[in-house]
């Protein structure tokens, strides 16, 4: 699948290469990391685009849950290094208010790191108002068996 | 926004030439509405592009939860007409199991339907394994409150 | 904990029996399940007590998660035999009706049942309306790296 | 159903009271809200109860739910003031780690309150490790339309 060996430090420009290499949509849709933190926290991106616009103005659904499911598998790959088999196991996300067609921010956090699954919560805002959460998502993600 | 009275009944060709309209991220994933049902019932289809692919050859979950949102938007149209502004509220996908890289097919159907909120669950198999969930997602959609 | 083997053959009796040695709040609220079948499905039965009662003559959530939770439990010892240290993951309830105060049964049925994690939906009816349901769940279970 | 006003301020004893009242399983589960602030915030307390045990040496589940549910609820009350008919529409709960068997802590917080629907996340802890969450949820609650 790639060259690159599980489990090796990663950094947010390398992870977006490799993602958007493995995982097309993701590029497509212009999601990228901007922060990777030790403890798994990670920040993640969506660049507006005309593409994303929803019936009101705002940004679609979908456009959202992809960034959230992005911010939560670039927190896993900040914690335990590049894991491509890392899967998305639940992803609950609340759409509080419909944000303005602008670019989003996600915020994940871990709630708990296992040995099997990590579990994240991930709070999104547009990036022109950094205080008020447009969506909040609980994801988890299930970790593969060979670590 | 468009130029379709709210309300006005609408069948899948319809439906679907005005979702890829209004929300264009919806006609680039190629996500289509197969079956609309006056109960509120609603099949949809996302026909497999290379760009789905996810590490391990499945399809990536994003894909999928677009997939649930459309099937369940396709229902809340089938059962009140045409309604632009019906918006997600939360949507909730528990990934069972990665599908093979092949079209996947949505059946949204309805949980309760009423005046503020409809609520559904959803089902989802690979085309070629119809008995077999590889998704499960419930969601809420807010109805506009001029209805 | 307990005397009995792991993973032996249970029916809802010595189930009910022994769930409510072992989780006396589980007796407490008088939940009893009332089928479990070898597919890992199950139904069970929260008969109507005046301590349930909710502002509205209705039944208190609390009561109404607790069935669900119980009704999973159940179809998870009805698949693999007594497992005391399977333990609820997570659960998602939406209450979609208030139920007259009156007894609820809840049907759980597998949507995927694997080596580490069981995942179910239930919907919840009210005895004497076995058709509409009033509140809807998925849950999943983690089951003990023993088995 | 009671006396009292609706949207009449309310601070924690009186809230205690009345939910004991009006909620019974409140009252036997022993949950109190500790703290109610105008934000809508809340803490709720669970005092650990023998019959709360599960195997394990666990707090079952729905005893977790139920601290949940009512640490909501009390935000609700200490935002719009006393407001009974207030009914839960979603919770999902996802348990991180099984806690001890000790008193349950659950912070409650304001993700967004609107004028039909309000939404928290709840982080549950054990009173004596309160850095370490062993539960969490997200949860709305249907207002009820007279306010």
């Amino acid at each position: 699948m790639d060259d690159h060996p599980t489990g090796a430090p990663i950094d947010a420009p390398e992870f977006n290469r490799r993602m958007h290499a493995l995982v097309p949509l993701s590029g497509q849709l212009g999601i990228v990391a901007t922060a990777m933190r030790p403890d798994g926290s990670a920040t993640a991106r969506l660049p507006y685009l005309p593409a994303f616009v929803r019936p009101g103005g705002s940004v679609s659904g979908p456009a959202i849950m992809a960034l959230a499911d992005v911010a939560i598998f670039a927190g896993v790959n900040a914690r335990i290094g590049w894991t491509p088999m890392a899967l998305t196991a639940n992803l609950n996300t609340t759409f509080l208010k419909p944000p303005q067609p602008e670019d989003l921010i996600a915020e994940a956090d871990v709630l708990r790191f296992g040995r099997r699954l990590a579990v994240y919560a991930v709070r999104i805002v547009s990036a022109s108002a950094p205080m008020e959460v447009v969506a909040h998502a609980t994801g988890s993600y299930a970790l593969p068996g060979s670590r």
